[in-house]
């Protein structure tokens, strides 16, 4: 039985790294058909890529699911592969919070295995690109059919590292106080706050808001505004998101990650 | 019966706004090969993207072609399909002009349907993301056989949105004028002049030209010249371009889009 | 029998170079795999893709290896392809030095073909994208299982275009004279060291040294030396490389291709 790869990292595309892993899984994984995700996300943002993780594999046939976001490769941090209690995915990466965010969205890590010694891995190890000899090569064997318990030392599933996120809240009627959580190369600012979260906070479609104080329109899509006019909106991904039509958010309002974003119905 | 997919955006690689197509894609057309043509055009810019589709269609296996470059996603333009009059091409995308060049380079739109309600795509459909929850399903579900007919509501196939084009005309023996139409990363020009149209204006092979005023020889490839010369060749789609060996031509002309080129015999 | 085929060039990915070429080979190979080992490399920086196709080639399995960085494109040079006298691997690309180093790597090339008027090449072969007209059809066609020897006329084998390398030596105990040959976007630094040469010259893990003058650690991974500190180490293809930790060693150093690199013990 073989199942798709995901795959996902913070490599690049201008040097080898994303190839030379496709390279090791096309040998072990002949089959297996592997889809890149993105390999452009911000050099070493965790956060980021987990928060894409998570809501990209809901549109992702079931599969092995690889991630490699390891600023502290070949350190302290263990490298993991785990199983949801839902759908029966298996996320590879390093323990480090990226893959937390998807396993919560799956109800959770059932099983989970530290790859350090794992058979699957390439020897030598490297130290520095454990995306070649470790995960890849495992992603691609669990993904050929080999079992996920004898991939690794096993690991209690509860001990899997989480991320701090900040929280959204409704500081009262119309008013809504969130975080700018993840940005596009756009300029597009995803907000922690569910879409139903922000008509419970007694906001309608088209009526005029300000956004840190800045006028803006909460709106269906870009061209409801004017080039260049602020809008918040239901993003693909049915949270609430700030785009300017053709240019930025991010730059209009000068936000960074965490950057607190008031709403205020006018 | 499964046909290969071709794959062209405005997306970027930096976000997964690429990954989630295609992984939209494999679950629908498992057995489908999807050939990403590019996502690096200049976003938005429809033109550029109809003219790629054009001159790279005639090197793709006919199947279906996915085009979305689309600043209007989410208002009035129409997601459309529709089937070339040659070679039995499926062309998926916006009607905002984006398909029209390569459907007349196949003899027409044979039959064309408005995929608003598409039994095949994802619900429920964001506002802002076409891409993932309209055009990839579809594409996929024709690319692994469901009929064109049954993809979306009936449409007059000669209803489909076209682009204005610049016309190059032939001043006098000698003389051209021309217009930049497109641009790559290196600053190579393509002009809107067949190769043929350049000799028939009595120009030679290795003959002295200026173009714009500038001196430039109008030779076979790059290192027929010095580097840093520029030059007039017949680019690899048998269109003429300009190009500075080892230098953009398009910096050294300063030239936009639409902008008269001279090409002058001396 | 179809064999997997590896793609490496400096095309980009902004144009549609890079997926016109996969088109050409999907209709000519279409059971084949293609994996993208790279088409981010500077531009036509044949040493540097000649490096990475080296010490990413035993990664691969063997195939069809097909390289296109050709800054000599319709000019003298020869395109041709080449079987190496281990693994049975075929290397295609132009004869500008960019397969010689993975031809040696595998015991030299012991038969190999002019491909510029190969019966697999698309006619008319145009004068600047040998890429689509000649390499892609005919590693297509080889990864097909097309024989070698038909796919050009005979060259002799020994006439493959090398590549000067600079060579680095042990000044005494304890000092190296090396060179920087590579870059990657990171910043960190290839070295023409292999590992042992290294140890050999008397340096032990763990222990100061200067580079070029500047205070750093002999260490195994980033996250041994602190935030901003400078490190030399054995990169995944075991030969000597600096880096900064989540910095560049390249711009700490200021150094260019080639550049003289002293490793010194304290």
């Amino acid at each position: 039985m073989n199942r798709p790869i995901t795959f996902l990292t913070d490599y690049g595309l201008e040097d080898e790294f994303v190839g030379v892993c496709h390279a090791v899984m096309a040998r072990i994984a002949p089959e297996s058909r592997v889809i890149d995700l993105s390999h452009g996300l911000p050099r070493h943002d965790v956060r980021s890529a987990a928060l894409i993780l998570r809501r990209t594999l809901p549109f992702c046939e079931p599969g092995v699911h690889l991630a490699v976001v390891d600023p502290g490769v070949g350190g302290m941090r263990r490298p993991v592969a785990l199983r949801t209690a839902e759908e029966d995915r298996i996320l590879v990466g390093p323990d480090n919070g990226l893959l937390s965010l998807a396993a919560q969205r799956f109800g959770g890590a059932t099983e989970m295995v530290d790859l350090s010694r794992s058979p699957h891995r390439l020897q030598p190890v490297s130290a520095t690109f454990h995306g070649r000899d470790i995960f890849a090569p495992v992603a691609a064997a669990l993904a050929a059919g080999a079992p996920l318990a004898a991939a690794g030392d096993p690991l209690d599933a509860g001990e899997l590292v989480t991320l701090e996120m900040p929280l959204a809240h409704q500081e009262s009627v119309g008013e809504l106080h969130a975080h700018a959580i993840a940005f596009d190369r756009y300029g597009n600012v995803t907000l922690d706050v569910e879409h139903d979260e922000l008509t419970g906070a007694g906001l309608r479609l088209g009526a005029p808001v300000t956004i840190n104080g800045v006028p803006a329109v909460y709106a269906s899509t870009f061209s409801d505004v004017d080039e260049g006019e602020l809008l918040v909106y239901q993003d693909p991904y049915r949270t609430l998101s700030l785009a300017v039509n053709r240019g930025s958010a991010r730059d209009r309002l000068a936000l960074r990650t965490d950057d607190l974003v008031t709403v205020r119905a006018l």
